[in-house]
């Protein structure tokens, strides 16, 4: 990581959403840190970054996850509690959150954008459509979850005032409450955190969260990541039955080496892709 | 495990707080599972029942953690989700839980009896005092959970109705709010979970479930839990700066063997006890 | 799982390698326990079978991994120490190994078969290729591991005559001595466990033993074993650049649903087809 | 971590046995990093130097573990096989170990220093006593293990000659081979692998590594590391038995403040301590 990316990232929060954001506190590990636990599996000493680059794209193809184990990043990040709930599934990290039962909440509460007040998707069933209600439907709705907040915080200071314990008078404050956390996690885990949030499958707000880290990690880590997303994040991976249909579609086609390096497939990774294609054949 | 005991737990809730219960789903293994594993590591056939015991209670004494490693329990629970985000932070556990981007969330909502609505502790940050309010605040404080909770799924409801997607129609519904999961973990880090959530400083409402699970626990691995209750959660650990004071208390009695059995202490345990204290008087 | 199932596989060591075995011990959980915990996120009741089979399809598809980890199985597992020590290094299972420190070591070790006695391969740095040793120097070799792992167990016995420490005596016995172990783990982890070992790879020796594991796996969640089979051992993953390519040869191609429908592609699957098809095209 | 140490430390290997080291290759947050995370939790900012002290020992008194888990350490150590196996089994680190399948193993075994061959103990089934052999033997057994050692590494580079592959050639190499990792866990973790691995029934091989990375962490997170001494690896934990006996023993004393005070008792230690005898008494 050169000084002008810590001066860019290091302690600076990034915004998200309407109050939350990211910052990165601390990172051990840049891309040669991976080069470096690698080479001790293979028991070879660090060669040039070029060779950097091919191990780690190597090492990113073939899954051998462990040398990105090697890298950890440390955020500290403000989300609301219904993100929160998704985001603490990943279990391979270390959490410190905000306790409403040590310290006051504040008032701080998730109103989405207009324009994220959608209908639900008819085909994917866990998530919102690309249409909007109409601006004055949604406009109620952002004002009615406003108000409520409103609501909610005043009762909540209410108990307080009358010395009910944090612990109980924390207990009807909403989904949308802001919370913050410290949360540590290595570049293998991280990656697969990115995967499943950077999704569209994923719930629009978490999504935000993981565009930001993803831009903090392309900076800090940019081999590893330029082969996270050449091999991850844009590979497909298609099923016995695609692949019985793609093989029919390709088979008159001759996988030339010349072909191939034309598309970037030469050495090892052209060797690679002919193997594939042997699998699918078979 | 016997008939009997499944007969009185497997698929049966037992009721937690005002709407939600723990339900043993299935479980792996009895107290024999234990000492199985661990013969394999001592390379030896099992042996009697006393025998069973005093080995177990070895393994728990040692610290010799993997055999309770092999029970695996699985439990269907309903609770509110202020109290399933610190249930989930135990990270060695498999969750499934109930989504409100999947399904519509259900009309039920905590309210704490009244003479759970207490006044902060001054001593512990963390939670509630001995003391309640004076029941007509309490009660004051149970109504107004309620006639908010009542208006959160009003607006919840509301929202649906505009189509809007379930994935945002659910933010402002409060952490009062039931959910319910399938959760499995070991007897290990189960044990791990009650040393935590049985102890005076959880939160009250979480330590009602941690009871009932203890009871379900102390049923299935009777001699484990014995063990269990003996070493860990009724034995005390002190300090090296509390050491030096017993040891000055004590140094005047002889722990005489014949003394130690009338304690239960005799054999290796006797001995063990013998290497404490001179351990505290070094 | 029926009792056929139980019958044929509780409890039976089936043989690998020359010495070793696996044994199913125990397992929780069948198909219709995976399908049990994905219902609860989704909020809906049992269905029949044929729903059963397409709800645990559409899991693997989409990598909705926490139901498999509802199913947790224990094997008891007798393998050499340098196979042990590649199996460890998977850390989300529970284990129980032989000790020797508190046990001897018995007099066991591996020797391979001479026709896998190979040279080392010149392509996959890390295996064995398809060419063995002539047959003369292959039985030579074997020879030699069996005699030096007769003079080490004799040295081992002298040592424990001396009186020696088990935990020293041991410190020279071969990575070929056969150690056992209990092994738990739950389904997710042990597809991951299967996808890494059974792949060409691994080493032959561990191959072995996954291949038997995959045998009773198969048999034990019949339903997520043939999802897991199509989606992810037999699926393939095109990294963009080869995407690239597969795209301009492929793009005169109308994917036809009548024709996708022969390949056994429609429904939901036709259309998640045809939006990995968009991200290629795009 | 002051740049003193830093220059004492970092890079810099420690011998551990005969031919092994522990190197620390990086550290990610030193005392204050632990503060800053708890203190994220209660919602406040940081105080003095003198109440991070007493914050650290309070969070380790009370079991808080999580913040210490935002303090993360990179090792590079180089161990005996049968010492890797034992460490191995703490599945809460990250590790790149060398393969024996990539690379040509190094001619670097083991063997014990005269005086560590000793007989094995009769009260610690799992150890040595503090008893050696007579010279002569173990001297002869000293001189045996290099034989042996020497005579495998031989049989091993032939194997190689004959273009064995590497993972066949080496499996009759023995346990008392060197490897070598990089081994990263956080501080949590770490402190759990020192309560085991300094512990007297711990392997003496493991031992001398365990202390050699108490000195490290002594060096680089002190108030931690001086908690830690106090609490967990100078505390005792009596059991229910042993509580019995003590409180008949202790009954007659007068735990006054002042007395308490001259043991370093005061403030919140004494109360906590008060609270102990309590749950003795009771």
């Amino acid at each position: 990581m050169t000084d002008e990316i810590k001066e860019k990232y290091l302690g600076k929060p990034i915004n998200c959403l309407d109050k939350g954001f990211v910052r990165l506190v601390d990172i051990m590990g840049d891309d040669s840190a991976i080069v470096q636990a690698a080479r001790v599996s293979y028991g070879a000493g660090t060669k040039s970054v070029n060779e950097d680059e091919g191990l780690i794209r190597y090492l990113i193809r073939h899954r051998h996850t462990s040398p990105f184990e090697m890298v950890e990043y440390k955020f500290h990040i403000k989300l609301p509690i219904f993100i929160a709930r998704q985001w603490i599934r990943h279990r391979t990290a270390n959490v410190n959150e905000y306790s409403g039962r040590y310290s006051e909440m504040k008032d701080e509460f998730y109103i989405p954008d207009i324009d994220q007040i959608r209908t639900q998707s008819s085909l994917n069933k866990q998530g919102r459509s690309e249409e909007r209600l109409n601006s004055e439907s949604a406009a109620t709705i952002a004002s009615m979850l406003n108000v409520s907040q409103r609501h909610l915080y005043e009762e909540y200071l209410y108990y307080l005032e009358q010395n009910t314990a944090r612990e109980i008078a924390r207990i009807n404050l909403p989904l949308s409450t802001y919370t913050e956390w410290y949360w540590k996690i290595d570049l293998h885990n991280l990656f697969h955190f990115l995967e499943l949030r950077l999704d569209s499958h994923a719930q629009y707000e978490i999504r935000i969260y993981a565009d930001k880290i993803a831009e903090i990690v392309k900076a800090c880590n940019p081999l590893a990541w330029q082969a996270y997303e050449d091999y991850v994040l844009n590979g497909i991976t298609f099923s016995r039955q695609e692949l019985n249909l793609l093989k029919d579609v390709t088979k008159d086609f001759a996988f030339e080496p010349e072909v191939l390096k034309t598309y970037g497939l030469s050495g090892l990774e052209a060797r690679e892709f002919k193997i594939k294609l042997e699998k699918m054949y078979e």
